[in-house]
This record gives structure tokens, sequence and C-alpha cells, in this order.
């Protein structure tokens, strides 16, 4: 059994879920909530407190494999920024506790679990429901951090398949 | 005495610079270099290598407080989310060594060293090396890595005097 986490990346809130994926490829779900980053008192303290978060949750579910979601092309450069910060400070932080990350694209996340790379937000986020058999309407990061774990899933058991080592051939990307 | 580190951060070249305070106020260089960050093998082993960098740093020269360049408007949404992971993995690395980051825009910057907000880059890194007492001329980014960490110095030295706690003051902004 293998243990993803992914994150959804985010200045306001950073959703993180988590999967296990059985010998099968089943995937099950095993968590997921929003590291709500604001109301800390700066922007320091913002990605500390993702940070912290992060390490609390690997420390608690101990992921093997850590997926988040590339950027797609911010609104503006003020909000890339932002985003980049969150990013950076969520890569940091995993990376730091000797986890490798895999990043994928938008569109890559959405073939993967709606199976059309231009599939709706919405579509996501009831695949992933479905997916893994949860009840009710997930919130957007929740489901968007669930969906890129479950991307990289797929795309690890493709790997494997294909004998190729999927951490090494993500991780030049 | 205070040991103060100052970061400018990018995605290629970190810059980081160290001083010395001494109780008048007085300014002494200890430290400056680049942290190079290409070349690692993706860009989250990107990130590592700069936190990894920034905690050897302040594992040896032990810095109490830190001081960082608020991005200047970056020329594009590509620029600023690249520019934007540096940074938050830098503050990231920081604040995980229980260390508070203040942060200076760059006209604030140039003001304390220069004493003219629209002060040139070349006048800036003029007058780091005047101020150090550095020999030879000085790299873009570690002079700006000891621009920041000289800015912090003046505020901090403003801030004794006025009672305030400099920390307080600006991790709020």
């Amino acid at each position: 059994m293998t243990r993803i986490l992914g994150i959804d990346p985010g200045s306001q809130r950073t959703g993180v879920g988590i999967i296990d994926i059985d010998a099968s490829g089943r995937a099950s779900h095993v968590y997921h909530a929003p590291l709500v980053l604001l109301g800390a008192d700066g922007f320091a303290l913002r990605l500390k407190r993702l940070a912290d978060g992060l390490h609390a949750l690997i420390e608690e579910y101990r992921p093997q494999e850590v997926a988040i979601e590339k950027v797609f092309m911010a609104k503006n450069a003020d909000s890339a920024l932002k985003l980049g910060q969150a990013r950076g400070a969520a890569i940091c932080a995993v990376v730091m506790r000797d986890l490798q990350v895999s990043e994928y694209a938008a569109t890559e996340i959405k073939l993967a679990v709606v199976g059309r790379g231009s599939a709706q937000k919405e579509q996501v986020q009831h695949m992933v429901g479905l997916m893994l058999n949860l009840k009710g309407k997930l919130q957007a990061d929740a489901a968007d951090a669930l969906a890129v774990a479950i991307t990289h899933a797929h795309v690890r058991a493709t790997a494997n398949r294909l004998g190729v080592d999927v951490r090494q051939a993500w991780s030049r990307k």
C-alpha cells in the first residue's frame, strides 16, 4: 500500500488530501482538509502556519509520496507572487522531511480524474467524490488536493507497469 | 551585538549576507555569498537546496534577526511565480528555525543605504562596499542581501530609540 499526500497550494487556504493506494491500484480516502492561512499575523507567519501544518500532517499520516498542482497561469504578477510564495513554502516544508514532490499540471489532473483535459472544475470535484466514495459536496481546495493525489496514483501505476521510477521520471520535469 | 542575516531571494541564485551591529549601531561585515540553485535536478530540489543552504548558514553563523527584500513588481506572471516560490521557500526555511523575518521594499533599502529611494542599483552596491569596508566589486545579489541587512539595522536602531519592538512593528506589515 502506498499513501499519497496531495497539496493544492494557495496563499489564503491550502488544500491537503491524503489517499491510500492498494496493490491493485484502488484508491481510498484517508483525510482531507484546508489549511487556513488567513488570520496569521503577517505573511511570513502565514507561510510558517503552512509549513507547520504540513509537518504535523506528515508526522501523523506518514505519506510516502507527495503530489502538488503545477500552477496555472495566474491572473497577474501580484497574485502569481503570492501563490508562488505559498507553493514555495509548501514544497520547502515537504522536501525538508526528505519526501520528493511530483508536480502535475491542471490539464493532467483533469485528464487523470475526469478523462478530459478540458473538464470543468465541478466535474473534477464530482469525480473525486465518486472515486473516493465520499458523501456530500467537497470544498474546492480539498477536492483539488485529492485530485492531484489521484493523478499521482494513476501516473505511478502506469510508470510501474512500464518499469519506470515515477519519482525519477517526474522530478526531472 | 546583534547579528543580522539578509536574503535577496532569486530562483536561480539567492544572495545571502551577514553583518554584525555593535552597541553604537556600527555595522561590520561577517559573510556574503550567493546560494547557487541552478543545476539542481528539478525545481523542488532547487528549493530544497535553498532551504538546506539557509539552514547550514543559520547553524554556522547563528543570526538573531533576518531581513528579506520585498519583491518588486516582477516583469510578468511567470517570473513572479518563480521568484515567489524562491521567496516562499526562503521564508519557510527561516521561520522553521524560529527566526522572525522583516521585509523591506526596494525603495526602503535604497533610502537606508544611499539616502535616496530612487537610487540606482550600482549606487547601492557601491555604498554597501564602502559601509562594510569591502575591497573589490560586490556581486549584485550579495550586495542586495547585505543592503537589506543594513536596512534592518537602521530600522531597528530607529525603533530602539523610539522604544518600539522592531520585529513586532515589521511583522505586522
